[in-house]
């Protein structure tokens, strides 16, 4: 790694306790949720924008790179300070503050997603996003990689709500894309183009995000099938009559299995091992009521069988089998490569026979669910850390699973963005034209590369790295 | 105007009858809805992606601007050739498919936005915005100044529904943006960066929109007020209640006026001259039904007076009036300026009382009315074109709106964009470091600068250039 002694020193002189280098805070801040760890220099909690602007104006004289941080829950790699340099540690920001009447949410980049949720609920309003960490994860983490979660089919990802942006670009120069109002066309949109763009473009410090009024009913429904491809078609079937449930979330045989296998209990009676659909309806009363006789007509025709929450505490049964799913899959096997391809519905079954494939022909498990109303669906390659030869056949299905999608005009990643871990899939989804366009809008917006350098374009090997063998707060347990 | 004759004739040469240089068809590709016409050196209307390719390719080589165009029915300028060149009429691209299962309709960029929304509502899908032209307008022009319309509010605007572009870069190179699904998170998001561009960066010949359910009921009901703050003061109290309207518009008491002027007729029996309010909500039967509850208990506590719409023929009835206002008002001047500013929600208020401050001072007639559900107004200063003193107050008003607009945190174009006649704003709402990046953006994807040259960043004088005298289909009659 090289040394920014004397830059890092300027830093300590101007920002003082600001300023750490000490090991323990390095090391906490040399990984995030991919676990794979590189150490920085610096790790910097600024608290004013004062100092922000400082911090690049000094990392851009001496090209010190510059990750910013809030919880580093990012799976990819994308929070992993891979050229050294210093953190930018934006946890400590994490002011909200709801504009009831407009339904605007203003947040620092730090603020966690599960806390926005709540300020804004308490006041009758919802903000759609919800990553699996959003206990931890924050706003400004989800911005980076344009989170999305259950929600997205219906209501849509991050980059849907995020009205304006406040930040830095890598000079130090402060800026403002987009205005705390629902209509804007001026200038060119680098508010959504710093969106996804992984903190490589900017550094985010606020969003304005829009709300949308608080579903007033909810309504849960859980359905089983006799095998995937019956799944695929009868849910196709179901959007085909122009029904939107706010959720829809798929669990395959196998992530069934795992979690009978982990809870000890059957998922649902007389269904054992198949797999299932679980739907949620969101709106206002009557409209729920009204959907809802829709849903059952179809559940009648379309599933092996079909259960419905009679309140709440019944819901939240049915959901816990689906929380469960992920961490449940670590019967078969120590280590996970959690994929968030995209599929496009018309190709749902083809989808399930490609994946029947992969398993044969990895010879690993590959327990899937997902996100059917959006085709965004967490594709778990099972191996084993210490057996070389399963983890190199992990490796290679990876490879097969992200050329068989991009091929049947799907996406890599649905949520979880490029990061390191997904770099030598980029030109599968990207000709080297679009690829060369998006270097030289990097190029033009960050001219000493410090901004999250070794990021998405970049191929990173990650076979040839180890991963830390530690616990996150948001593993699945 | 600069002169291209060489790089012309190796045009004809390879494209043939596709490039035309007669009089009448320049002519008619020289000015758009802004009626600022420079006449280019040819039009050509390309019937494959070689043809687009390979005039972009001489383009760059030749260093010849190249305008793309649809209907021509821009607002601001954005559409006319200001430096001559090229124009690349993709009019005659204009195909539609609709894939009625996932709810994505795949449309070429000269597709009519009208021809859109009945191939997709006549299979149960929605696609919201409505610019007012939308007979003609084009979704490439749609895509190309981030169009909105009167559904802004609830649903959104273009961006907020495109999901993938395809299209070429300045070079000729081919590339695809997004794909056709509704999650996507990999590399730079240069779909975003090109809607909004007014043809910049890039140009859309494809696109695929993502639709929303068909609303299957919908319900309208015209108020009125005291005054346009009590109006203002009584859609806050509506809105905090959580209501989202489909369709929320103002008409201040002069855009009523000139309606009733034009009429002959009262607009709201026994409150002529007032301001008022047309309310649309859209739902599944049973939510309409339960909302109306609440907007008609909000009508009878803060409104002068209410009518609600007994059927389809009634509303149309009612949306009469909006549709005649803006016509209506030639009659306070033969020409006007319609700005498209957005005002944040807590600043309606404060924003009447500046408008009656403008009328004042501007010593002209302002009629105002727009999109209050997202704050998108339509300022229309009055003038008559032979009156030069008129006209020099009318565009000192502009200046004095667009900087009142800015200092209450509102944007200086909400749907129309900048084109030539919003330039001498840019620095109002954009600060240096923020129009920097963005020029900076256009010189790394556009080296050459042919896309569109002399738009948003280059001052043009408009008061300086005289517009044709000519009806376009689009104008308000």
């Amino acid at each position: 790694m090289p040394s920014f002694g004397p830059a890092t020193r300027k830093l300590k002189g101007k920002l003082g306790r600001r300023v750490t280098t000490d090991h323990d805070a390095v090391f906490a801040a040399s990984f995030d949720g991919s676990k794979l760890s590189f150490l920085p220099e610096a790790v910097i909690k600024p608290k004013t924008k004062a100092e922000i602007a400082e911090v690049l104006a000094l990392a851009n004289k001496y090209k010190v790179p510059v990750t910013a941080r809030g919880a580093g829950s990012s799976l990819t790699g994308s929070g992993s300070p891979i050229a050294g340099g210093w953190v930018l540690d934006l946890s400590g920001w994490n002011k909200i503050t709801v504009d009831a009447e407009a339904g605007f949410a203003h947040v620092q980049a730090g603020a966690v997603i599960e806390n926005i949720h709540k300020a804004v609920e308490a006041l009758g309003w919802f903000y759609p996003p919800d990553p699996a960490s959003k206990k931890f994860c924050t706003i400004g983490g989800n911005i980076a990689c344009n989170a999305g979660g259950m929600h997205g089919g219906k209501y849509g990802v991050t980059r849907d709500f995020v009205l304006a942006l406040k930040g830095f670009l890598p000079t130090g120069e402060y800026v403002e894309w987009g205005t705390a109002t629902k209509k804007f066309s001026s200038g060119f949109n680098l508010r959504d183009l710093w969106i996804g763009a992984e903190g490589m473009l900017g550094v985010v410090t606020e969003a304005t995000l829009k709300l949308i009024p608080l579903p007033a009913a909810r309504w849960t429904l859980l359905t089983s099938f006799a095998d995937e491809a019956a799944a695929f078609r009868a849910i196709r079937v179901l959007f085909g009559q122009r029904v939107q449930p706010a959720i829809c979330e798929f669990l395959d045989r196998y992530a069934v299995q795992c979690a009978e296998a982990k809870t000890g209990k059957t998922v649902f009676a007389g269904q054992a091992g198949r797999p299932v659909i679980l739907l949620e309806l969101a709106g206002t009363a009557s409209e729920v009521a009204e959907t809802k006789e829709t849903v059952l007509a179809w559940a009648k025709a379309h599933t092996t069988a079909y259960r419905e929450a009679r309140d709440r505490a019944e819901a939240e049964e049915l959901w816990d089998v689906r929380r469960k799913c992920s961490g449940a899959m670590f019967a078969l096997g120590d280590s996970k490569l959690n994929e968030d391809i995209v599929v496009p519905m018309r190709s749902y079954e083809k989808f399930a026979a490609f994946l029947d494939k992969l398993r044969k022909s990895s010879r690993l498990p590959i327990p899937t669910f997902g996100h059917l109303a959006d085709g965004n669906l967490h594709v778990n390659i099972m191996y084993h850390r210490e057996n070389h030869a399963e983890y190199l056949r992990a490796e290679k299905a990876v490879g097969q699973l992200m050329a068989g999608v991009v091929k049947l005009g799907g996406a890599i990643s649905g949520e979880h963005g490029i990061g390191l871990a997904k770099t030598p899939f980029m030109p599968l989804q990207h000709s080297p034209a679009q690829i060369k366009a998006m270097r030289a809008v990097k190029d033009a917006l960050d001219p000493n590369g410090i901004l999250n350098p070794g990021k998405m374009f970049t191929l990173f090997k990650v076979w040839e790295h180890p991963r830390l063998k530690i616990a996150l707060p948001w593993d699945h347990k």
